[in-house]
Formats: structure tokens, C-alpha cells, sequence
């Protein structure tokens, strides 16, 4: 049985693009089915598949794999060819540090900065708070690290398009979004992200959706 | 070289006790290093051993693993005997679901209910927020699935202690510690917890340490 992804708008849930970028590494065929959020059903249509009612939700023969990090680390198992994950153990870990990083920090980027992949660029109005600035110089230095240390063989994080890389898609798409001014190795990695042929395809769906957060 | 695992303090660091409990499963020799936190130079201590400043942090001979969840997926990759995972494929990510949804969630239940592994059992004050119930009966909900779909091997989450139980000891501790009311099956697994010879012993030398939050 082939896997179905369960997403929310491809405009403004990030969590659905990052375990969809890497099931489009995989390759392998799958079934999206998008709920549109902000809407009144949106949660009760969720508890049907998933126990959590978020988003994403991968439905496998065996039942519901549940939030981001565990589908991902389910399809790197799942598809041993794929190497989804860095070859090396401790790249494997410096990756595995930067994905978890992301799932459970950045709180003020995230809440200052939603993601919002149609929103033409431009700067806020205010200018951003202290913390999100911390998010950011965060980041950049994490970027930056990485490809130093571990980005030589392409021009992704660890070289080759992986998890983590999904992972901070959207924090790419929020820069680019928000206008924020970025070093040069931050700014070379958001143009590796949009160039990247899954992300495309997901953000010109993006482009393409009505449903708005009013 | 051994291992090095950075905690905070055990009364508090609920996420140091995930990681020092999965690596005890492990049974391998490591160095502790304990950073009270609470004090002025506690993050510059640890901004010295992690890029975070965040407890844990594990020193490996490569470098450091932040965040609980790559340490725990870097000692079960490492220490392939140890099945830190249930093994089955299924069983498997169900495992990594829980972990995650513990790892980005139950906001509520964090914020209003501490971990103070030295409080002597008893209620708050006051009762316990709507959000903080809802939190309470999805764990309870979450603990009786998987002992009942996964746990015929012993008393544990899915049979045998693991990343899971590890990660879900805290909970544990908080609901003991503010005297929560449970259905059984949640109260059995609390006390599966408190019998856990690993718990024990970061319990015990929690209540002989002397730092406080004031």
C-alpha cells in the first residue's frame, strides 16, 4: 500500500512542507490528502487520521505515524538507499542536533515571522524584536557551520538535499519572506532552497491556494 | 573515549533525565558533568561545552550531540544491542511519535505542573487549568494504547523499558508530585516508573541536592 501524507495548506503549515520534502526524497509514490486549516471542520477531519489532530500525519499499512521528526525518521529508515540522513555518525547527529533544535526552538521567529510563502517580500513594520533577532543570528551561525564543516560535496547543508534541510526550508522561506537582511553564507543557502525542485514544486502549489488565515 | 553527558540540575532538568535514563539503558561507562543551573554563570559553562547553552549536551569523541532526542537516537544507533527502540518497524515509530509529541508539546501540563522531583505530594492551590486537564488525558490516553497494543512483554510502554518510557518519566514524576487523580492503567504505569531502578537512582540523588529556584 502506498503511503498517504496528511497536510494543511501548503501556504502557511510548515510542518506539512518539511515531512513532504522529504518524501519527495524518497522518490517513492504517495498520496496527499490537504485539509485545509482555520476552518471549522479542519480539527474533526484531522481526529479522523490522527490522534493528535495536527498536522502532518502519515497513514502507513499499519496505522498513523504522527508529527514530523518520527515520519521523517520512519522513511529513513524505511527507505535504507535513500540516505536521507547524513552518511557519517556524527554528521548523522550534527543533523539529528539541528532538526530537534528546530522542532522544539525558534519560538520567537515563529511566532514574529509565520510562515506565509505567498506574502511578497517585504520587511515588517515594526522591526523585529530582540529574541527574533537571536533566532536568526542562531541560525546563520548553524547554517553557516555546517557548510563548512560537512556541506562539500553539494551545496546543502551536508552537501546533498536531506532531513534537515526540510527542516529549515520554511525558515529559508521566511527570511526571503520577511526581507530580512542575511551574511552571505545564510543568503547563498536560501537561494540553494528555492532552487531546489521540491521546494519549488510545493511553494508554486502555495501559490496557487484561496484559503487565507482572516 | 567514554561518553560525557552535561545535566543540569536532577531536581529540575526533566530533559537532563530523559537522556541520563536512556543512557543508563545503554549500560556503557560515562562521565557526568552536572552545571547547576539557576546561577550567573551557569549558561557560560554551558556555552563553553554546546552551541546552545541548553542542557543536555553529549561529548562525544567527534563533538557534541545537543538536544535530548539526537542524543537518544545517536546512543541507539550506537549501541545497536541495546534495542532503545521497540523492534518492530510499527512499534518503532509509534515510539518516535510519542517522543516527539512530548518533544514539541503538552505546553500546559510543562509550564503549570515543574518538575520538582523533592515536592511532597499534593495539589496546587488552585485547580488545574482546562489546557493542563487536556494534556493530562492525552498522556493517560497515550499510556494505555501503548501498553495495551504494545506493552505484553513487561510493564513498560512497550514491554521493556526504552527511549519512550524515558522520555515520559518526567510526566510521571509531575503527576506523583501534584497528586493528579488517574484512571489505573495510568497510575500502574506512574509507579512502573518509580520501581525503574535507573529513576531511582537520579531520584534519590535529586533529593540530596541544594539548589533551589527561588
Amino acid at each position: 500500500m502506498p503511503l498517504t501524507l496528511i497536510i494543511g495548506n501548503k501556504n502557511y503549515s510548515s510542518w506539512s512542507m518539511r515531512a513532504a520534502l522529504v518524501l519527495e526524497l524518497t522518490e517513492e509514490p504517495y498520496t496527499e490528502v490537504r485539509i485545509p486549516m482555520y476552518q471549522q471542520t479542519s480539527r474533526a477531519r484531522l481526529l479522523s487520521h490522527s490522534p493528535t489532530g495536527k498536522v502532518p500525519v502519515l497513514l502507513t499499512e499499519e496505522g498513523p505515524v504522527w508529527d514530523s521528526l518520527a515520519i521523517v525518521e520512519y522513511l529513513a529508515e524505511t527507505c535504507g538507499d535513500c540516505h536521507l540522513w547524513p552518511r557519517g555518525e556524527y554528521a548523522r547527529a550534527v543533523a539529528r542536533s539541528l532538526c530537534a533544535e528546530m522542532h522544539s526552538g525558534f519560538a520567537a521567529l515563529r511566532s514574529h515571522l509565520p510562515m506565509d510563502l505567498r506574502r511578497r517580500p517585504r520587511l515588517l513594520a515594526l522591526p523585529l524584536p530582540a529574541t527574533v533577532q537571536e533566532d536568526i543570528g542562531r541560525i546563520c551561525a548553524l547554517w553557516a557551520d555546517c557548510r563548512q564543516r560537512f556541506g562539500v560535496d553539494g551545496p546543502f547543508l551536508f552537501g546533498y538535499a536531506g532531513i534537515a534541510d526540510a527542516f529549515y526550508a520554511p525558515v529559508a522561506a521566511r527570511l526571503r519572506s520577511y526581507a530580512v537582511s542575511l551574511p552571505e553564507p545564510a543568503a547563498a543557502y536560501v537561494e540553494t532552497i528555492y532552487r531546489w525542485p521540491a521546494f519549488q514544486r510545493w511553494y508554486q502549489a502555495a501559490l496557487q491556494e484561496t484559503e487565507t488565515i482572516e
